[in-house]
């Protein structure tokens, strides 16, 4: 009970370290007989992977996906399907510093309280790798969902406080920051270049939002759809906040101005988010995640060490400016394994 | 498995609708020995209960805690503790009018669709009554909570618009509103008083703030303390958003401000909320949830009935004007309850 | 997490101890639209109740089932169903000597050990009274399964070492032991009569017998329906052993013995108990648990007090002779809750 | 949720089929800072592999475990431990004759009805390979428990029908079938040639004893510890029956027999097997599992195909002629199990 696995019907466990053997999911109570291939997991890895652009880090991994276990003669067998994805390029001599330095904003810290150890390189666990898993298990999920016709988009809304303004999803895989609105993607470029060359790092927001989804999924009280996405998406290392809908700005709302008005055509807004009472209505559902600002910063900075002594640490070495764009395609995971898993739930007491 | 059940080891499952035979809990996984009456639930069930403002709704229940199992002799005995709250002035004629036609905002449609029939009356399982049952648990698990003396505050940040610029925990039980700050609390009831003479309704945000954790509660990956909170938070009726320590400000922060540095004193700011890499950290546990103004307005709404044809509703009685200040005591409790949840998990690997 | 949750598609969650305020259970995941009442519990409750033969114990409550929730215009609406049997003649002044000495082979000592203290009046949550939830649950279970028009039939094959020679379904109620061989019924009633006389109690064994189950049910691996079946059985207090088909027998058979041939018209054995790698064949699902005899008697014993002096007990009241005929619902009812369990989760998979 | 996983604070999932990539293990809830190395699985693995008797399975793996995750610097990090086995030597070409012809006893036939194809390829998931997981995690288990000193024995009492009269532990790994009595090893071998000579196969009984308990393992209800064990033990594909203590015994004995007298120097006698009302009382737990003869004989048998018409099947290969004494490692690993996940489950409310 370790932490490591997350859904009910459809469930998947994760194991894995940033620079150990690899990366891997256990994928559990996935229906029979559902095509599934190696390279069915290519496009998604792809999206998550660093390199893309000119600003990422340069470990650049193939981050091919290798099925353990669960499929037979192209087919998924009803059994658990293992994923494995192989670390290469694991130098860890550059994490060698934070052996006896904690890395603000990091992990480190609270890992090393709990467990009394930790795998330090490249934050172990807790390091961003850990999200292969989950992306390849979305990849599983997004097929799970295909006899509903789910299409579940997932996009930059801002980043580093560039918006933008328009939602086009055609966009989204046009740029590298998955930004669905052309007309910003070079202020967003200017923002990500800027914090380069000061050493630093900027956050942002994603949205996801699925269509297509029937009204029905999702329980009453505790294992709402909203719930379990809130769950889902906040479990994400730099996400610091969830909105389902209107969100935050709900808050300021009159209840005349929130209530979505009812029609025999549907709901004429959508301030829900697609969920009422925790069970999706039929709308679309709309998400936004909070991303924090990568802590990995090249600037020194006020730290201490393993047995508490003030240090200065500045870290060597490159990495990402921006957690946002390789979020992207995490959030959209998140997503199908937790629409997946409700419809499966759901399918139980039809 | 229909999502009545939170948490994993501290676990609780809640049963009941609004205008049933009462509101109850099944807490399982407490530790033996700890004094337990039914007195000790008095004081959080009056905060969550109506009636304490002008502009509440009538119905005001004693809400008395029956213990129907799992204490003996003062102490209780490791065994499952089944807490019931009784409905009492349950009228359920007001309702007659939404048994052919659903409220918009409220979940009677998604409800419908779901499961084919709903208990109208009140909004049944979807009401907020049901929370009467998770505040009778968070009484349970802050006694659980007692050998890490922990301290949980909740109040309204932000209500209708007006926030509160201090926060003053001594405040918060001085005014109907739990807010911290008194020199909003005037403008506040303003209004709340103007939205009730609209037949409107408004909604705010809430701020959950625990101090003395330890560092070491949470899990890795997918039960992240900050994941748990989520999910506590988000299961909750009204609420749209929950952000962590600076949440979706930190989206627009640089690495360089958003990190919190170390010192031997402890960390210098506290950006993170209390929690990093899912893990508490030792610093105050600082969420905040955005909470939708109630659905139920007096104001003349468009929406359909359960054959789909278009229909004008018009609700009859009194309502609260904002969840806002019942749903405080609410949110502390979920706070309690994932915090006890997770320090039990926590003593199982020590 | 302490123990009391069964199931996981069908969850039940039991509290309440043998001399408190009363019995109950949460039943969790049940599909909605189900026709329910307090009146469908009559039967089966009356069936577990003591004081069906004049050697019972006097303690005859009526049993009535009471529903807390999930029910509403005579059906099921998806949402949790919390049933509550309240106790009544609930004496607990001869008890009073177990609360210095521990009864030997009654959980007195251990739940001691393992909490520091208990309700020790009944036996508390360890008393056989805790079965009435499982008998309640087990009600609920069997209208799951009413698609499947599956029917559970249980009875006493052996007590006191009489053994039922035929099997006939149609006098298992016809007799208070609920024997499937009526020419056994005068020697079952001698050895319980002679019991009494010496204050001693006798343990015997029950055969479980489900027909009209589909292929298709149950888990592979640790989910197994056997195995799940192992637990909920062994899970009622006075079960020592549980086998399925030809069970500790088939310890002792040959491979071609052993194995069931297969022809176009089914099995043309049930070896297996109509599980084959843990998933139910189309065959009459068969098992037998061993009960053993009540360890209340009449006779001095030899046992220890709290602080593990030596001390002799006698018990002062009346008890029942063998638990056999009141378990045998109580069994029935374990498997109706495993099988719809498992037959919800095979619906999710579909 | 499709059952592949076990216990709940000690939480073990399984992946892998007979002839795929590999069988593999993730356990999670493991605590941090335990020793833990590939060599630790050596011993154990090498008596659940086949070959060790002139008479089974050529098949001989090295059965070399793989960490994958979990451990860093040779020590558990808290985090998942993956564990992975990889398959050898597997020729798929012997089992083309299973495509089309369900072979008795095994689960060719339910597998197909619940998925609607399955891995025939030697039984994939079904296969007693899977076994070999449940190894790798009882060796983990076995760590866990170190601090309470509790010794774990498995060993074969009954083979083809020949019994242990004694107990000595010091003789069950000097002979190749696991007996603990070398008087009768000789017959064993006996009933093994001769059933090998016949093209037939035997089953028998394991007993499993775990010494060194404290008083306290267990919960009440639904996870008595003898429930989880009979649901552990009963999940082992060949496992048709289990009892503790006396068992099925007990159903003849009275009460003045089977109680157990409580001493100062502990219980006079053990019918109760070590637990008493599911929790651990500090004697010895004994548990015995009746095995089943392997399904798989070189006889010709009855049997349909996959359109459900009759056929002749007559496997080709050489196979194990008893399951017994490869069972006895993977019981051992079973209970080592059940009993680190219910001391850490414990410790939570210690």
């Amino acid at each position: 009970m370790g932490g490591n696995s997350f859904g009910k019907t459809f469930r998947i466990t994760t194991f894995g370290e940033s620079h150990g053997t690899g990366i891997g999911v256990v994928i559990d109570g996935c229906p029979s007989r559902i095509p599934l291939s190696e390279d069915d997991f290519v496009d998604e890895m792809a999206r998550r992977r660093p390199g893309r652009t000119p600003l990422d880090t340069p470990r650049s991994e193939p981050d091919r996906v290798e099925i353990l276990s669960g499929v037979f003669e192209g087919l998924t067998t009803g059994t658990p399907i293992a994923l494995f994805v192989r670390n290469q390029d694991v130098k860890s001599e550059p994490y060698e510093i934070i052996r006896s330095l904690f890395r603000p904003g990091h992990a480190d810290y609270t890992y090393f309280k709990k467990y009394g150890q930790f795998d330090f390189r490249g934050g172990g666990r807790s390091s961003a790798r850990e999200t292969a898993a989950r992306v390849a298990a979305g990849v599983v999920a997004q097929k799970v969902l295909a006899p509903l016709e789910i299409r579940i988009a997932a996009y930059t809304l801002e980043m580093g406080g560039i918006r933008a303004e328009h939602i086009d999803l055609d966009a989204v895989h046009k740029n590298p920051f998955y930004c669905p609105d052309m007309a910003v993607v070079d202020k967003m470029r200017k923002v990500l270049r800027a914090a380069n060359e000061a050493g630093d790092s900027i956050g942002g927001i994603v949205e996801v939002r699925a269509t297509g989804c029937p009204s029905g999924l999702g329980e009453p009280v505790f294992d709402k759809l909203s719930a379990d996405l809130a769950k889902g998406v906040m479990s994400v290392g730099a996400v610091k906040g969830i909105e389902i809908g209107a969100g935050f700005e709900a808050a300021r709302l009159k209840g005349s101005q929130n209530n979505d008005p009812m029609t025999p055509a549907g709901f004429k807004t959508n301030h829900a988010g697609g969920i009422l009472g925790g069970i999706s209505n039929g709308d679309d559902i709309v998400l936004r995640a909070a991303i924090k600002p990568i802590p990995s910063i090249m600037m020194e900075q006020e730290t201490i060490d393993r047995e508490g002594r003030p240090a200065r640490l500045k870290l060597q070495g490159r990495f990402d400016i921006s957690a946002v764009p390789r979020i992207v395609p995490v959030l959209k995971a998140m997503a199908a394994v937790v629409l997946a898993d409700h419809y499966l739930r759901w399918k139980s007491i039809l």
